[in-house]
């Protein structure tokens, strides 16, 4: 595209879903938010760094991939990792191969906190999104929407 | 479903799809600024401030529509304008229905703006969204995504 060829504007229906966005980006992680916060005390974003920690390997990331996986500042993810290890949900340890570096630990309690949280959140995710769908084609939409906002050329879910 | 019958876990599909929800929450908002901001010099906010008002008979919305419009809170919302007044993009007039309430006024000159910016804008949702959907069905996604976060039985969406 040059600049002698501006883009045609959105058609109606892509005008339509452009507005529709901002449920999935701004409703959606409030609506979650305060179903967890309500059933289970747990705000969602102590539920993702629980859920990404309960992932990895050992049960133990690196507080910059920990902060990258839970799309935060490093900054903001040692908040909230300060306030999981005062529940003894989290430990945070030295690295053993960068002394300067430190990781976060789930504790058994952090797991355990997890798994209850689990069926909550599993039902607020269904309702508040995947009950809308209809018979959208939820693989191709995943591969799809995995690639919004990723840096050209780099999207595996592109041919 | 009562709690005697706990909801079945996401399909492999669906969690995929959940893991990607990120990518439009977080990811999206960030290009789409970055991109005003590197071509235009204009926070993303500050474009869909100016464009809901574009949009509003006599290009005039009452702080607390405007704030909604936006997803911000009356102070956020109160901070951008006050920012897009001092450029001369907006004004402020006093209610003539309720002395206490507040307009924001799109000006020409804001209106001049968010037509310069539009192009821009425009070329970053394709190429972040759109160019990735392939051959989804774009109206059936609006009209889905439109639903998501509402609160039960209120979707117009659904028959």
């Amino acid at each position: 595209m040059t600049a002698a060829q501006p883009l045609p504007p959105l058609t109606p229906d892509e005008e339509a879903l452009a507005r529709a966005l901002p449920r999935v980006i701004y409703a959606l992680p409030r609506m979650l938010d305060a179903d967890l916060m309500r059933e289970q005390q747990l705000p969602l974003i102590e539920y993702m760094t629980l859920m990404h920690l309960s992932e990895a390997p050992g049960r133990l990331l690196r507080m910059g991939e920990l902060a990258i996986a839970c799309e935060l500042s490093l900054s903001g993810m040692t908040r909230i990792v300060t306030r999981l290890e005062g529940q003894g949900l989290v430990r945070r340890i030295r690295c053993d191969e960068d002394a300067r570096g430190l990781n976060a630990v789930l504790t058994d309690a952090g797991f355990a906190r997890l798994r209850q949280a689990w069926p909550s959140h599993l039902a607020s995710v269904r309702r508040h999104f995947f009950d809308h769908l209809g018979d959208i084609d939820v693989a191709q939409l995943g591969r799809a929407l995995g690639c919004v906002a990723v840096a050209e050329g780099r999207c595996p879910g592109h041919e």
